[in-house]
């Protein structure tokens, strides 16, 4: 695949919030830097392929099966991480969050789903949508290093939780597991039957020096597990709403085709065709961005050490989504004191790791400039 | 609002393939009359609102409330029908059965759901998707008039039932009920305390000579009911993704707002936009629809009485779906011999209408030429 490279185009402020409406949904003056969309303009390759299926007027229902978006995403997926699902397994949901519920709904017990935290915040109280009860497996803010703490694991898998909820690359951890940390995961979940649904989100927004590895590529977890994946948030599309579910077991296969289509037939045609420009035609842009990604890292890093030198940043391996410990600034609710004094709306660490103070989740999918001005108006709010 | 007219445009059949790829992906040589989906070109003006919004690059989650779409439809619905919600009441879901499931899910006691048949195929099942016993209340091809039977509508309240899934206007009934019978339908409800999720997709598509009454229209029902609307049935954008929850009860609307996220966050800004198009400026394609959809019901009444004078159609009162009663031909399954005699796909009836022979679905939202055609293939497949 040619990397017809395509720059990284940063949007204005004004741009930003006619394109963002959720992330920049923020009062005049405020800066957002809360929700995970990026503040660079899409990929007209994505983009394209969108407008043209909107000219033609393609506004219809999907089909039921679509093997070449399949295709598109086990070839991706063969290129940048080494592995790929057969086609056969892969099918479209309407986004990843719905793919966690379809999987644990369908083809999990009825015991409890274990949900290391911090873990994102849209997906705490999913355990309870699906009528089971959810197990927090706490990481807590003095641990060097985020990681599962596999005999926390095998405690609460011994106690009847059935199902465990895996973020890989972790958000807001930002961590990219190791092939030797799955395999102890898997090792734990083999030993109580219990399953795995892996959220692999931001496997294509893994930063130089670490690798993803996709849950489903380690030895002997198909019987047990299914990923979650998408190209909407290393495209910034969420809104077109088409997600893959893999699923390499033939019998849950079954067990998901046999289901009412009420179950998993909301993800648009529009969102299909625009992971699959993604996948197919993306690798070029990805390139820019990973790097763009990578420097935006390495300035939050200098910045936090220039201006708030008692911050602890969690190492960011993948993701543009840092874990900030500012709790040596005396703030309980950090958020909101960055907003009220910085103007500046940064994610409360209490939605991820409920209980918690002094943590925020900082977004920085965005330009130098911009990321500068954040970090010296949190300087400014808390210190 | 003035009706500057605009014309209905129908497809050619390579273009109904290349637009409507559900419906349409049939083998060549074969006629699609069976997805409820209509060989007619998207309005422009709701077409133009997605196409700017994909060429400024808006491609982001949508935001959380959208005053602006609750009132648009407010709006539609006051000068449409005559009656309309507070806009608080109106929240985004992704479609229709997502809204009828997250409905049942949240609002309603654990016992069974009540569901009319011939009953939406996609919507079968559903009740077993929310955890719930699933209750058929069947209309008799026999009946002379598709009809909630009241008396059994009170006998399966009584057995511990607690949810009506109203369909209104019906699909595939074809009807449109009357206060009357919607006042019948309330005072059984009421006297059990049970809910009722009323699905109003059709309403837009009433034909002359009837008339929509909103479930919620109705004098004390605002505490056991919600509805579910959207413009994607009559403007042809089910793949947007975005209908609308009507849920006149405060308490009820807290008990939404309560859930985690999970449970409701997947429509597609997209289609959130093409409702407001179609809703703030769409009457004047809509009512060139009404017309086309008049014609078009007559002319399957001339073709039937030529061709298959032995099919019995329920009046369409609304809907551009006839419910044809073809066991007179003498033929179990009326749409396998359809489709493998005559080359028609045409919807098979016991989809609808489980263990019913004879009967099938059939969409007449096509030009006069193709459906010409369509019933002159039945009747060579048939007679």
């Amino acid at each position: 695949m040619a990397t017809d490279r395509r720059p990284i185009v940063d949007l204005s402020e004004a741009e930003a919030r006619h394109r963002l409406p959720l992330k920049w949904g923020v009062p005049e003056g405020v800066l957002a830097a809360w929700v995970a969309e990026m503040d660079y303009a899409v990929d007209p390759v994505v983009l394209e392929s969108v407008q043209r299926m909107v000219a033609d007027g393609i506004t219809g229902y999907p089909v039921m099966e679509d093997p070449q978006l399949a295709e598109s995403y086990a070839a991706w997926s063969a290129r940048h991480v080494g592995w790929a699902p057969e086609p056969e397994a892969v099918q479209p949901v309407v986004d990843v969050t719905a793919g966690v519920r379809l999987a644990i709904d369908v083809l999990s017990g009825p015991g409890g789903v274990v949900f290391p935290t911090p873990g994102y915040n849209a997906q705490h109280g999913l355990a309870g949508v699906t009528g089971r009860a959810e197990h927090l497996l706490e990481v807590p803010p003095s641990a060097d290093r985020a990681e599962i703490d596999l005999d926390a694991l095998d405690r609460l898998l011994a106690g009847g939780a059935q199902t465990l909820l895996l973020t890989q690359p972790h958000n807001p951890w930002g961590r990219a597991f190791t092939r030797a940390e799955l395999e102890g995961v898997r090792d734990v979940v083999v030993r109580h039957g219990a399953r795995v649904v892996s959220d692999e989100i931001h496997a294509p927004l893994v930063l130089p020096g670490a690798e993803h590895v996709p849950y489903l590529s380690v030895e002997g977890t198909h019987d047990h597990a299914v990923a979650v994946v998408a190209a909407s948030k290393a495209f910034n599309t969420a809104g077109l709403r088409c997600a893959q579910l893999v699923v390499p077991d033939p019998a849950a296969r079954q067990r998901l085709a046999d289901q009412p289509m009420s179950r998993n037939d909301s993800w648009s045609p529009l969102g299909a065709t625009a992971a699959r420009a993604a996948y197919d035609h993306g690798d070029g842009w990805l390139a820019s961005l990973i790097e763009r990604l990578d420097e935006q890292r390495t300035l939050l890093g200098e910045l936090l050490a220039t201006h708030l030198p008692e911050v602890r940043m969690r190492p960011v391996e993948a993701t543009y989504l840092a874990w900030l410990d500012a709790s040596a600034y005396g703030h309980d609710d950090a958020a909101a004191v960055a907003l009220e004094r910085g103007r500046v709306m940064v994610s409360d660490g209490a939605s991820y790791a409920p209980g918690s103070t002094g943590q925020v989740r900082l977004n920085f999918a965005t330009s130098p400039e911009r990321l500068t001005e954040i970090v010296e108006r949190l300087a400014k709010a808390w210190v």
